[in-house]
């Protein structure tokens, strides 16, 4: 296996939910067996059980709220999470912003169950202040380029390649996966060349035709 | 059965988290055939597939958002919801609070889904609020009592007796549940004596050292 | 006077911040002065107190916090609302949402300090269950139509006349606004016709060429 | 004048409301004059411009929302600040926080104003994220000890000294506050040694019998 990663977000798709997340799920094992590139899927909460007891690849929570056992209605508590199957967590996606304290209390409650943490940036002072908070990953997207097709590594590659170096100066432990407009093979290869080590992905991939077919693509050149 | 409901919100505790959740719904199900009482469990959103697949008791979710199929993350939607197994939801409750717009959206929502609805509210004027939007019930709970052990129906009849005129009032379709500090038979008896057709509870039977005695001791004044 | 009301949104633009808050209030008092209809306006916190202090009309805060005094930092606190000189508050517009029970709480501190309160809805139901809480006024407005220029009257005539009905079966001593696109003196007019006792308005006057003329033409068809 | 920095944060309390506010502001600037340390207040949105005509001492806004002129109400927009007089804001105060997203924003808004920025924090993880956003101050506050009288200089001194090198080692032209519990010339001394250049603090000297005299004590020992 190589270093890289491949997160994909299946959000509230129609095509990513329930059963259809299990299916998705499954042509992520199916290419990622492949390819040897390693392939998570960050499914709804109701979906996380699901498709961790059926399919056998690395499964996200989309988010995690910092709080403990106790009296939280609505919430999505990190045991549930971690019980349901999921490996690790989303935390502050664009569509799920967190308070600058939640999101550092959701990397230690998350770390300290031993999730894997993505935190998600919009630009690179953000990913910069996120990775002083010490995750695992740092994933930045423009918010205005999520969904829309445009790849950032092809419209705003400064802002990858920006994050990287700001983010390897605070803590070279920390890695950068980029996001937003990614669905293809040349995407993918572009953020790595930027110096990303993977990609954060949902609508060109969970919204394709044949949704395999097009993560195959994604990792062609690669 | 008669038409009483008795809901058990999970909340985030650890003995109602993942394999939990379905311990405890064991135990309501087995209390509500025996007593002829209708009892819902609402686990945390990860559980909810588990405990609907595994135990034949209505589920209900702990929250909804009232978002459609597309680009949201992190959020609770009705499809998933329903595909996860639950047959309701809860909506505002008070450590889970929406706006007003979004509680009547989350309401028309979960109606389209085929989803009952329990409205939880703080006092009468905002239990006449919440069956204005018609909901299936509205479910009063003075967040100064929710987990106190102190009864809403000993410490605040009134808030009991005021939501229940108030909700006929306005539309008598819709019905009154009542919480907060509620744990036992006493508890339970009060709360249809004072026109509430039934209880949210929590704490008083999750936390309790034998959930099922406890359930058991909550039906056993009807 | 009559016992129409028009209240004027000054929201965050620049014609109506600061300095330009004081020119837009001083041609609302001229213009009120003329006709006899009585004009409120709504400038930022920052600006209640300039605004009160030189402009002899009635002024509104554009949202309140229902927090007490104490440690809150950056609330809208009831207390420095009114010695500024307001006279009244939006609360709930659909810019600045607020959850159910701080609608609640936000009427009753406003009671409380004299303040007149008008509640925000974005539909039938939510002016319903608004009117329940027994504001002074309920203010219904499409958000989609909020600064569209097409005026609710026309675009959804039904919702404000549903709005009337709605409210006045609730709580007749609760009157009703609307708002979103209105701008012409027709609107106010339609406004009226469909049985509301007035409008809140924002964009179509404050972002007008001549603001005092604008004013002059809403007022012209009553 | 030092480089010391006194900001004291009105909150909502009564005696810093309205006229409070402005006697409040007026004993600051008497200490001030006499000490020669800077000495800043944050009134509420409301009590900006009056503070800021009758008292000639640096006012903060307690918060700033990073929207822009145009439809936004019940917001705390930088032009309306800025025109009433404020020359800098906090930003993220533990009873006001925003996203990670938001932090940047206003930080950047605030600074194309020309208005300084305190960006609050609770810990040394967050001061070190706070830093690399670029802001003119970090205030680190463990919230647990705000308003509990127990000054974090004694209760917590790592936590000060812990931001002030992560926020030197990030970027060193930023400079670092502390607050939680400060009210004596021992703890503004105390702070002072642990690195900061100076503090944010509120019911010690609002809430004092005599606050002039409570800032006269506040400056004894430096």
């Amino acid at each position: 296996m190589s270093s890289t990663l491949i997160v994909l977000n299946l959000k509230t798709y129609l095509e990513g939910t329930g059963e259809g997340a299990v299916k998705v799920a499954q042509a992520c094992k199916e290419v990622a067996d492949d390819c040897g590139i390693e392939i998570g899927v960050a499914p709804q909460f109701c979906d996380i059980y699901r498709v961790a007891s059926q399919v056998d690849l690395p499964v996200y929570s989309q988010s995690l709220d910092p709080v403990g056992a106790g009296s939280f209605t609505g919430h999505a508590f990190v045991q549930s999470i971690k019980d349901a199957g999921a490996v690790g967590t989303l935390i502050n996606h664009s569509e799920c912003r967190l308070t600058l304290a939640n999101i550092d209390a959701s990397i230690t409650t998350a770390k300290d169950a031993g999730l894997k943490t993505i935190v998600c940036t919009n630009n690179v002072a953000t990913s910069a202040a996120a990775a002083a908070l010490g995750p695992d990953y740092v994933a930045v997207e423009p918010p205005e380029l999520i969904g829309s097709g445009i790849p950032v590594s092809k419209a705003d590659p400064e802002v990858v390649t920006g994050s990287v170096e700001a983010v390897k100066r605070i803590d070279p432990a920390v890695q950068v996966l980029c996001g937003a407009g990614i669905s293809k093979g040349e995407d993918l290869a572009a953020a790595l060349e930027l110096g990303s080590v993977g990609v954060l992905l949902a609508s060109g991939i969970v919204k394709a035709a044949d949704p395999k077919a097009a993560l195959e693509d994604l990792v062609s050149k690669v």
